[in-house]
């Protein structure tokens, strides 16, 4: 299938010239486009990832692209995300995904094994490489030198397929790390000072790369930590150099053999510059509600904190739980606060428990919780109502601990540690003295045997589907006339929570287009699914920026599965319009938006496709209204998409 | 208080008499009454226990009371049912316990510190004391020869207010045990084989007392898992005597000046006995859905098992885990099985970790969750559909796992470990040699720093009060007569989890009536609530052994709050119906059975208070049928606290 499926011309770049780590990872996996930044590029991956949250959905998008076997140099499935189980749907989820590891050559890291990316860092990640994960936070294994970017479980799929990743050339920003971190400030403290440096919106179109003599102050767990919290910029990916430290890590692991050495060439140039001077940092907090409104630890000197969590993909190594261990050591949390910690992975808390750092967590009063995302996703311990909550996590969105009022705080492990002692913020010139940063011990335990090795021939595999888990329904060509009335207008500003809300509730239907497709617009219109279920089909009509939000693929697949056959809009979400196009519905907009106002809910549109064209204007016909005219900014292939129906149709036709 | 609300005339019981251990102890406590099998006696309680689900309603009950302080020698509020914490409602829960506790002079175990009963039973039981605990495996503690009972939560809100506790006399059943357990039987596979010979209804007004030369042969934590599932027979309670294994168990707990010996005289007569030859039994299960249908696991050989869990205040003692990971030892689980282990205090984890047997349990697979009570209750570890679960629980009830269709098998912790291995069950003939039974090692390490012991003083202590936190709605006097319809007509066996589901979305609710009532009989009858809400009123009709199962009075609170006046049934289970009591709705028995299939679903019934008199028949019109003898087994007092509307009403009247 590679090439198959789009063709690309040959590589032109030049190999002579001084690259970036980001330059040498692209251009070793271009398979078409120029490495300038923001033109169209594709790259060949070498690994996937999936969570269980999202990953149902890409291997059922994997399953009907019809391929006997993935065909990367490794897929990993884990399942870290929904396991408290409450009923038969995360569990019925879990035995689909480890099924269909088997058939697929997937490798299975079942429930409680540990987080996914604390677990591929430990033991898949490998520098060099290229990494697409159905989680936002996949950049973690950036902390190695992996260029690892998270993506839809559509995109995944067309990996896992041997289809090259597509994506804007990147910017690279060289983060110029100079001096040693002082004190109490740790890794979490470099990246919580970037978010307030750049915002949350700093990275978008970029790669942080890190260099600089500080890189070498840093250990692969506290490079991690903030190639993992990269996510939160808006970066492309995030990363740091292969060298001796990276070395001694892999050897930690031990898997020495998959340690390449991967740093920058000495001229190599970059687009931008930030400079940070990690002597001068100090212990930071992201403030309710957003993960780059930063707060000085000193600053929110007394303010009484209720709950402190210590866990997550961010914070849940050896390295963070040692350090909590000893800060806690022979002394008793505060009786107000409640601590919650949840290992990272079965790894770290065996290293945990061979050192006897587990007595300490729990006569200190801490709460051990299994090794999974736990809190961090709401997937239970929720703060009390309008509590202060320490978490060392990565994001703090309003309502996404589970408690609509919580005012959550990013920390580090040491600042949360501190907080659950003292039942405060503190002022960290009161701490004392900082406990030293860990070493890995001689003899690190493996845990790789947990992981299922898929068989070397899985045909045989019977894929366990429970009643929630619904083959992808099979979606039809572009018709050659879109005939449908007005389903649904709405206003500006329209996210994709309003056309398909979270909730553990909905969330849990996230493997089943027609049971979640009910809850589409539920918010927004409560007869919005009963209307165009008896239309059998319909139009969206938008007004500016709609599918603003979360990038979920859902909320194009589920007015897809309803029958919308284009969304009409004065502007469009960039991460939404690419979901309409990936499952086939138009995304046009308004030539005159005043137009909008002429459009009537329930007028009957009619619109001939075959007078689409890329870029071009073309008439509409609105009934009772007249001619309206409708653009897009749709490249040839975007169209073709279409046509065939979203970009499964099209990767299934390739295959045949 | 002690008196105001009830009065008793002076105990006239013989005291030359021979007692068994029972006697003795309801002797020791007996404020009123005869000890008459039958009759009413009244008790004074020196302990109190609460859970958090039940917790919150009995203290707000306590609250209203108006007391400044608990007036029992020890009250323990623990935390171990919701402790998931999916949204605000738990915490707040948590916050507001911890807080009255410190008011009221409660000690206090935070969430994460283990299951109440195995708590109680390494800290606070006593052997000859009286402990009630709102929660239906209160037993445990019987154990170490504490006479220790199951209540709701207002019966516990007044012995903390130093009022006596009001039962039947029991009879006192004799189980001798004779041998000793051969290879894997356990101590479950004693009340397993129990439950199979006298069924669920086999203890109704009884306590089981244990006796005989077998008793002598069954540690401490053995006898607990006995008297703790002893609940399923319906039992008042279950003891054991105490004697020298009990003074080794209360040396190794670090509190041997706990220990004083309890034992039957000589003579003591018994009005029933059941013999028991303990070297006679094998690994036995409860099969699905009832803890009463036994089976041999020989005869499950070859049954394909989808989950193992490993916990619950029955079984997940340190001799419980240890023989997990004995069994579990340089063994991988089937992966196609998942496990899952919730230890049942730190105590327990830290002997674990002291002896390095974390390793071998995460080493094959299991996934170690919080000291909680977790899947047992259905908060999480739900399995797969129809998936067949080997649980060391102690209900299997239909959709208790919190998946509807499930197949619970109860099961020993050994039995559990051996079917996670194989990933079915197989017969005990193929799994060699046992593991030996488990001693307590010489050094066992205390916890008892991370209860929160209450102040001297707590008046100065606010209580803090989230907003799911409602108080106590009034409820009025019973009315002249009786006129409303069978709202909901009911088979036999009918438990609590009928009633009231439990699960964490509902249990979050347990503070909050109005909220949780919209959940009354929810998987019986998913209109029975907007039914009776338009009828304004309502009887429950009723078959055999009506409201079995646990002690939640959420069962009799939420159907008071929505207008259920009576429960007219073949028989009714004996915590239920003292709920019903409690509450204000009259508990009604058929005279002649067969007139329950007489009686439709919505036929009007009519029935004049005025004509009840305890013990005595009287008619109810029923509509359409005729006249119905109905009859009850009230004493005059508890006629009069119904007339009242229910408990609390007399309570707060008496103390005015």
């Amino acid at each position: 299938m590679q090439g198959g499926l789009f063709s690309f011309p040959p590589d032109k770049k030049d190999s002579s010239m001084a690259l970036n780590v980001t330059q040498k990872i692209i251009k070793d996996h271009l398979v078409s486009g120029e490495m300038i930044p923001g033109g169209e590029i594709a790259l060949r991956i070498d690994q996937t990832l999936t969570q269980d949250a999202t990953g149902t959905m890409a291997y059922l998008q994997f399953e009907a692209i019809g391929l006997p076997r993935v065909r990367t140099e490794l897929s990993v499935s884990y399942v870290d995300h929904n396991t408290l189980q409450m009923g038969f749907r995360n569990p019925d989820d879990h035995a689909y995904l480890r099924t269909v590891a088997a058939k697929y050559g997937i490798t299975f890291s079942p429930a409680g094994t540990g987080i996914c990316h604390q677990l591929h860092l430990e033991n898949f990640a490998k520098p060099g490489k290229t990494l697409v994960g159905s989680d936002s936070h996949t950049p973690t294994a950036g902390g190695v030198g992996s260029m690892a970017m998270g993506a839809g479980g559509l995109s995944v799929a067309l990996a896992m397929a041997g289809e090259p990743y597509v994506i804007a050339m990147p910017k690279v920003v060289k983060i110029h790390l100079t001096g040693k971190l002082p004190g109490w400030a740790t890794g979490k403290d470099v990246i919580l000072h970037l978010l307030g440096k750049l915002t949350v919106k700093g990275g978008v179109g970029k790669v942080m790369e890190y260099a600089g003599p500080g890189v070498a102050t840093l250990s692969v767990p506290e490079r991690a930590v903030i190639t993992n919290m990269g996510a939160e910029l808006g970066a492309t990916t995030s990363i740091f150099p292969s060298d001796e430290v990276t070395k001694a890590f892999f050897t930690a692991m031990g898997r020495p053999e998959d340690y390449v050495p991967l740093t920058a060439d000495p001229d190599a140039t970059y687009d931008e510059v930030v400079e940070i001077d990690l002597s001068a940092l100090e212990p930071l907090a992201a403030a309710p509600h957003m993960p780059d409104r930063m707060v000085r630890i000193a600053d929110l000197d007394g303010m009484k904190v209720d709950q402190v969590c210590i866990g997550s993909c961010t914070n849940s190594s050896y390295a963070d739980l040692k350090a909590v261990a000893q800060i806690l050591a022979g002394k008793r949390i505060d009786p107000t606060t409640d601590l919650l910690i949840s290992p990272g992975s079965k790894q770290v808390l065996k290293m945990l428990a061979a050192e006897g750092l587990i007595d300490p967590l729990l006569d200190a009063g801490a709460r051990l919780l299994e090794c999974s995302c736990g809190p961090c996703i709401g997937m239970g311990g929720s703060p009390t109502s309008a509590g202060v909550s320490a978490r060392t996590f990565n994001r703090n969105f309003e309502g996404r601990s589970g408690t609509q009022d919580g005012q959550v705080y990013l920390v580090s492990p040491q600042t949360a540690a501190m907080a659950a002692l003292r039942g405060a913020f503190t002022d960290p010139a009161t701490w004392g003295e900082a406990p030293q940063k860990a070493e890995f011990p001689a003899e690190v335990p493996s845990i790789r045997h947990l992981f299922l090795t898929p068989p070397a021939d899985g045909s045989d595999v019977a894929i366990q589907r429970g009643p929630n888990i619904a083959p992808l329904p099979p979606f039809g060509a572009l018709p050659a006339a879109i005939e449908a009335p007005v389903a649904l207008k709405v206003g500006d500003d329209i996210t994709t929570d309003h056309i398909l809300p979270a909730g553990a509730q909905i969330t849990a239907l996230r493997s089943n287009i027609p049971a979640i497709s009910e809850y589409i617009f539920s918010r927004v219109d409560a007869d919005f699914v009963s209307r165009i279920k008896k239309l059998g089909k319909g139009v969206i009509l938008g007004g500016e920026n709609y599918g603003q939000g979360s990038s979920r693929e859902h909320a194009a697949l589920g007015p897809r599965y309803l029958g919308v056959a284009a969304v009409v809009a004065k502007s469009l979400a960039r991460i939404h319009r690419a979901n309409l196009v990936n499952f086939g519905i138009l995304p046009l907009l308004l030539v005159d938006k005043a137009d909008y106002d002429r459009i009537p809910a329930g007028a009957d549109i009619r619109l001939e496709t075959a007078a689409i064209a890329p870029g071009q204007p073309c008439p509409m016909t609105v009934a009772g209204v007249g001619e309206v005219m409708v653009i897009n900014d749709l490249t040839a292939k975007e169209l073709d998409i279409i046509k065939a129906g979203g970009l499964l149709n099209q990767a299934r036709r390739a295959q045949a």
